[in-house]
């Protein structure tokens, strides 16, 4: 084999993923030189305090705080900073340097990703990001090499394990979820202030990136529809339970026609839906992730494995880098996302699916007739009515002239989104409906 | 965009894959030049008998007999013929004449895959068989690039279509192998001659093929312990479901310590056995397959979807056309396997699993002390007994003087597989068995 000469590795962060990327390039030093065909010769590690404590134990010479001097002197850089800005700056130095790149920086890419993947693909530099989405698994790689002779209908994807960390407890143990968050902060799985997983803009950011990726299409983070978990209760858990489903929070890529203006595009959206029980998603417990794909010609597949962890995340990070580092021995430039495809991105109101919408209603006949004509108005179809009777509320005095009031839960075949948001609008303001208690829909049925 | 010329594309074999192949590869050629940033023409079909029927409508005229000719004109060859000759000539063919090469011939690569790779690494020429295992689900891709970095300790692959639906079958019908059989090809999920299946031939090709992959190792197919299903019985499936399990066939990839010499190594193996019913492997029923890995980093991942399927492994094919020809456009070579490690491949005998023995004993008091004793003897530790006595059997007699048997099911924890089988040796040679009806191994609890 012929001896190329190591190639110099600039890592940028020394978080929990940097810090263990460092531990692995350092041990594995001879397996990794032996797979490349060339030394992985880590050079330095720039982070803001170089005291800081570190989940590794690494040599303190590695250390700087000067991270544009170590760009400058790199073959390939790493970036585990997070953030956007000095990420962003940072990579578009190494770039314009001639380094490679792997970056498992998803907000970055989410919001940037079109100007990064251009500036690499002008001096055929590369730019790795796998440990982007979904952690350990490989999802990015499958869906750019081995899905690229095939066309992607759709991505159903649990992509942030906070989320469904909490939602599966909530599932199994009965918490609510501030319980379920709390044991979350415990364990480690939830950060101090948890805005960005249980809001859903984490995941909303990894659905920007895979459906640019699946759909070749530029998806601004901003066209992402996004609905977090805070509005999911026990009830909605327990009840979706007694119909045979789970409540996941999913991040959703789809490629589909608006029925209206014939046009054709792509959505992506992340919103908490039910999920029946027997979907393969289902089954995806604890702060696991797995990305569900179909495709024209592969039928349906699955991706499933560890959503995040320092060492976990460092795998993909690491494979990146091998991939990089081959390439970059071979000679090979790399190559930059696609975009030729440039479909437009549908509106939330256009995609179709099944909804369960739960009503407070007056316990009184004609009742559910009002209600079945709101829905028909809008051409939206009943699949299933279930009717409970609310117990006397104390505190409202159970008093006599008080309307005895019943829940309606409502299952829909598939309907467009807007023609649903019509139909709550119009329930919302029927004087038989007390109160549109919760709307949640329902994928992978 | 640069324009690139066409890239003249040869597929080789017009069978179920072949067909769908060409078929996409005409309805979406338009799609597929944006991808690649060049054309992908197809440039001819060498068969045997140019009017056999096709799975899609083809123009005649690409059809030839004369595959040569066609392989000295193209820039990529697609050998979909299967068989060992003469599709390994026209292999080497290809890549002497200067094309890249796309298979899904897993015999071949089981076989002959190291002369492929070397003879493709000498020229610097491209060889990809994403297709040759677990048809469509991406997992060749994933293990050489995505966990390039990672430390691979184990695969656990159900990678066979036809024995997994019979033996899904057998475990939620209650059918016998034959039944289960019957309705298989029926269905067509099983060939007229399914030996290759039932018997775990092409589960070991794709066992040698996984391991040599992960363990950067060259693993002959001779070296791979292989075990049907044709011995699996309904009583081992309904034991199995009463203790929690089911039974699976599995390709199992290990590396591993002999614990006797301290040598490290390598094994793969296939053979049918139980799983628990918890495992993500537990829930890939019918004809589908995955591929669970252990790493040491990534920690455990599992790769789902359809295992067969004309379009489906289409899909994967052309998943390898599209990453082929882009690297064809950019200019870089491809990667021959890796071999690097080179790590001996360990004899079955120092593997270490769990096993569940079922033994047919007198009942007579003193027995079981007896049996326990042939157990430890061998330093084969019991997790688990269960006795149920069996019926006197009518033909024998039912006669006084015959000595009523008992079954014994031992679940033992896990023991190096030449202690176990020097147990059941010692076990049929004991006056106080009168057969040892069946032993499984326990894998993935």
């Amino acid at each position: 084999m012929i001896e190329y000469r190591n190639l110099r590795v600039a890592l940028l962060g020394g978080g929990s993923v940097g810090a263990q990327v460092a531990r692995l390039l350092l041990e594995q030093a001879d397996e990794l030189a032996n797979r490349v065909g060339a030394g992985l010769e880590l050079v330095g590690i720039a982070v803001r305090d170089v005291d800081a404590p570190r989940t590794a134990d690494l040599p303190r010479e590695l250390f700087t705080t000067d991270a544009e001097s170590l760009i400058l002197g790199a073959d390939v850089v790493i970036e585990l900073m997070g953030g956007i800005e000095p990420a962003r700056s940072h990579i578009l130095l190494a770039i314009s340097s001639g380094a490679d790149v792997v970056t498992a920086n998803k907000a970055l890419l989410a919001l940037h990703g079109p100007e990064l993947f251009e500036a690499a693909d002008q001096v055929g530099a590369q730019l790795n990001y796998e440990a982007a989405v979904a952690g350990a698994i490989p999802i990015i790689r499958p869906l750019r090499d081995s899905l690229a002779g095939d066309r992607v209908h759709r991505i159903l994807g649990i992509v942030n394990g906070t989320t469904n960390f909490i939602l599966d407890r909530m599932d199994t143990e009965g918490d609510t979820l501030e319980e379920a968050l709390a044991t979350a902060t415990e364990l480690g799985y939830a950060e101090a202030d948890p805005t960005a997983d249980i809001g859903g803009y984490d995941a909303a950011q990894k659905a920007a990136i895979l459906a640019s990726l699946a759909f070749h299409t530029t998806v601004p983070l901003a066209s992402v529809h996004r609905e977090g978990i805070t509005s999911v209760t026990p009830q909605q858990i327990e009840s979706a339970r007694k119909a045979g489903y789970v409540v996941k929070l999913l991040a959703i890529c789809e490629r589909l026609t608006d029925a209206t203006t014939g046009e054709e595009g792509v959505s992506a959206r992340v919103y908490p839906a039910m999920v029946p029980r027997t979907h393969p998603l289902a089954a995806v417990h604890g702060a696991n992730n797995a990305v569900f794909v179909e495709a024209e010609a592969a039928g349906s597949l699955m991706f499933y494995g560890a959503g995040a962890g320092g060492v976990e995340t460092a795998s993909a990070v690491l494979g990146d880098l091998v991939s990089l580092a081959r390439r970059h021995v071979a000679g090979g430039p790399g190559f930059a996302a696609s975009s030729h495809a440039d479909l437009p991105i549908l509106d939330i109101g256009v995609i179709t699916t099944r909804y369960a919408v739960t009503l407070e209603v007056a316990d009184e006949p004609g009742v559910l007739a009002r209600i079945a004509t709101v829905f028909s108005d809008h051409k939206v179809s009943l699949e299933l009515v279930e009717q409970s009777l609310t117990p006397a509320q104390p505190e409202a005095g159970g008093a006599e002239g008080v309307p005895a009031t019943a829940t309606l839960v409502i299952g829909t075949h598939a309907a467009p989104e807007r023609a649903l948001a019509a139909t709550v609008r119009d329930l919302a303001a029927s004087t038989v409906v007390s109160n549109v208690a919760s709307v949640i829909r329902i994928e992978g049925a």
